[in-house]
């Protein structure tokens, strides 16, 4: 007898888990596909060297890679970004520019596992490439605002930032050598504390005015108001630059769009990866702002410069679905619970087989969701179980010649000979 | 600069297969759920000696595996029904029984690709666990003729037989014993022609009358009567089983449910896979025969035995869908072209750039799908060939205060005011 077991940090998902995970991939899908966003799909396995943005050397210890049989270096997708990138490169000549697609897939990495992090995760990526204007990252805004409205979720808060903007800072402090280094500093923030990453910028910098300068620059604002923070900023900046200009104008359209109020301005957000060049952002649960950014993105202007010399800019953003599922439901939301995999499960005593299964196909052609209980030699008890376990809301039966639908909370029966009131009562 | 390439045998897929494919995926999913049947999923990767069913010895070439991070020699899955015997084993306790469960999802092999055939596919799998009656056999088949009407084919034959009903001829002619290996030669019929299973059977059997008569079964019928061909084989069997009652009865429901004329009774089929213990069943669309069969499966009553001692027969069936889609594409279905990615684009000049990120925001609200081409600078012939590539039947522009929907196929132009007639006129 083999152990049933799964490898560690990986794991099922039951119906329970998938149903409600199935369904919010439909709702994005959905809003995905009204903003005309279009879907691809790409390997799981790819070139170790492709994936890796190097020739050879050491590996990354969190990538799932090997030596298949033909003896190439290969390994698996650990984001869709990389991946992207190489897709842009191979095909930028065939697709439509600019191109905006979405991908909703799993990938891998062999860190070690957390509460809600695993080795095995969802990740759900859109994405505008071939443009850099205020237009195309509004486009993004408005899609992520459209989606946690798609799937229920009005207590949410984007919290917004301009990675260009915080070089222009930089520049005046005249430190934007460092750039990326004090980058990384910031992003920490939120882990270590002030006092932390004002020691790591001191020991950056060498200059205690300047460090104090970055730490007021990225907490400066209340995040009440998004227009005066960026005000504030440009007097710390010392001028408008056509960055701040593009936020303005990025501002005024979430104000036209009167989605202004679940956006702020929030310096702080840098993003820890290096291939931002702009607009970044990062999205909270406002019920549940302890679980982290649930989708996080912003502008890369040289995305897939290590596989193409054509110039690609893009501005995208990525859900984590298995955090955002783990938050739901934490939060007890709806959308994960109380999901039921039929309308009505027809029970039957033997004998009466043809009758349950051409009853159950008959209301399925006619379209209501339709389970039939196949083992009608079990007591009453267990078929009611059964319905119960699949949160089936009407159970369907025969007595005399009628149809007998009975709703499982409240227990009341109805009695008809017709197929159609069956359908109205289930529905 | 990294070479932007894919691995031997696996492929991107751009948004012209990948549009298609998630409709069907879409379609397919909501006749599962139809029919009561719940989603699942497992882990891509899973310990080698779970997949392979064995402690150690040689590994199947055709595996991706190896040897993770921590020592664990790990694979990746080639099939969604040995994960699920293994998610059974591990989850019956607080799973509904009968357990109805459809699994679409990737897997992986490294055989040598083929025209239609690669190293990484989707299977489509449905499964009743928990039950061996007629009933529950029927299930299945209805729901897969369920299924290829939903997708629009009408013109698709499955061909049913059933391995007990072999079985239970072989120990008529008394070669019983030899049942897996005669299954396996039967099984080639369709690759290697009657001569050559004929010599295969010689070879077993050692007897030129019964390999004759093993020939006779297979080949008996005329696939154009479902009864009259299972009364030759009672004849050849001499004596009516349990078995070909049964067939009997599930014959009957598909009668009952007026779609018995989409079965034959074809005693070749057999099924490689030596778990199947009752009915067997492929499936062939009329127009397209030669692609092969995209739709196979059958009873099988043991299939977690290697991990549980629980007793859980079952039934299912499994869609190969990149040979469809292919098959599909050859013959040039709807389902697979003509897809377009949104109802209208906003097509606008410079200095329109609020009014066009406003008015695609406020239809995307209202529900229509709306694309905005982002790059006002660009010439009217590439925001023309841009909605051509994606196949987007209306333009919306804008002109003295009025919106102005243009029919990219006919040319034809109506003006309005009213955002609820644009909606109207691009449906």
């Amino acid at each position: 007898m083999i152990d049933p077991i799964v490898l560690k940090g990986f794991r099922d998902s039951l119906p329970s888990e998938e149903i409600p995970k199935k369904n919010i991939e439909r709702k994005l899908e959905s809003v995905f596909e009204g903003f005309g966003f279009v879907p691809i799909d790409t390997p799981v396995l790819e070139y170790e060297s492709v994936l890796l943005g190097k020739g050879g050397g050491e590996t990354d210890k969190q990538i799932f890679h090997f030596e298949d049989n033909g003896g190439r270096k290969v390994a698996m997708r650990f984001d869709l970004t990389v991946p992207f990138a190489r897709f842009l490169a191979l095909h930028h000549d065939t697709l439509p520019i600019p191109f905006k697609r979405y991908h909703i897939a799993k990938a891998w990495r062999g860190e070690n596992p957390q509460k809600g992090r695993y080795r095995e995760f969802i990740q759900c990526d859109f994405d505008i490439v071939g443009v850099d204007n205020a237009e195309a990252d509004f486009e993004i805004l408005s899609l992520m605002y459209a989606s946690f409205r798609a799937m229920g979720i009005q207590n949410v808060c984007f919290h917004v930032a301009n990675r260009a903007i915080f070089n222009d800072f930089l520049e005046t402090i005249d430190v934007k050598d460092k750039s990326i280094e004090i980058l990384r500093a910031v992003d920490k923030l939120r882990k270590i504390g002030k006092d932390e990453v004002k020691s790591i910028l001191l020991s950056l910098t060498g200059d205690e005015e300047k460090s104090e300068m970055i730490i007021s620059f990225i907490t400066s604002g209340d995040k009440k108001n998004f227009l005066e923070t960026l005000d504030s900023i440009v007097s710390l900046i010392g001028r408008e630059t056509e960055n701040t200009e593009r936020m303005r104008r990025i501002h005024s359209y979430l104000k036209a769009a009167a989605i202004d109020s679940f956006f702020v301005y929030d310096p702080s957000i840098t993003r820890g990866l290096d291939y931002y060049t702009g607009i970044v952002y990062e999205t909270f649960l406002t019920d549940f702002e302890a679980i982290g950014s649930v989708c996080s993105g912003g502008r890369y202007n040289n995305l897939a410069s290590l596989y193409t010399k054509e110039n690609l800019p893009g501005v995208g953003a990525s859900i984590g679905l298995d955090r955002l599922l783990a938050a739901l439901s934490e939060l007890k939301s709806p959308l994960v619970s109380n999901q039921s995999s039929a309308d009505c499960v027809v029970l039957y005593k033997s004998g009466e087989d043809e009758k349950a299964v051409m009853t159950a196909f008959s209301l399925r052609m006619k379209g209501l969701k339709t389970d039939v209980y196949l083992l009608p030699e079990k007591k009453a008890k267990a078929q009611y179980e059964y319905a119960e376990k699949l949160k089936i809301p009407y159970a369907l039966s025969f007595k005399d010649g009628l149809f007998v639908v009975k709703n499982l909370k409240t227990r009341q029966t109805s009695e008809t000979d017709s197929l159609e009131r069956v359908i109205e009562l289930c529905r």
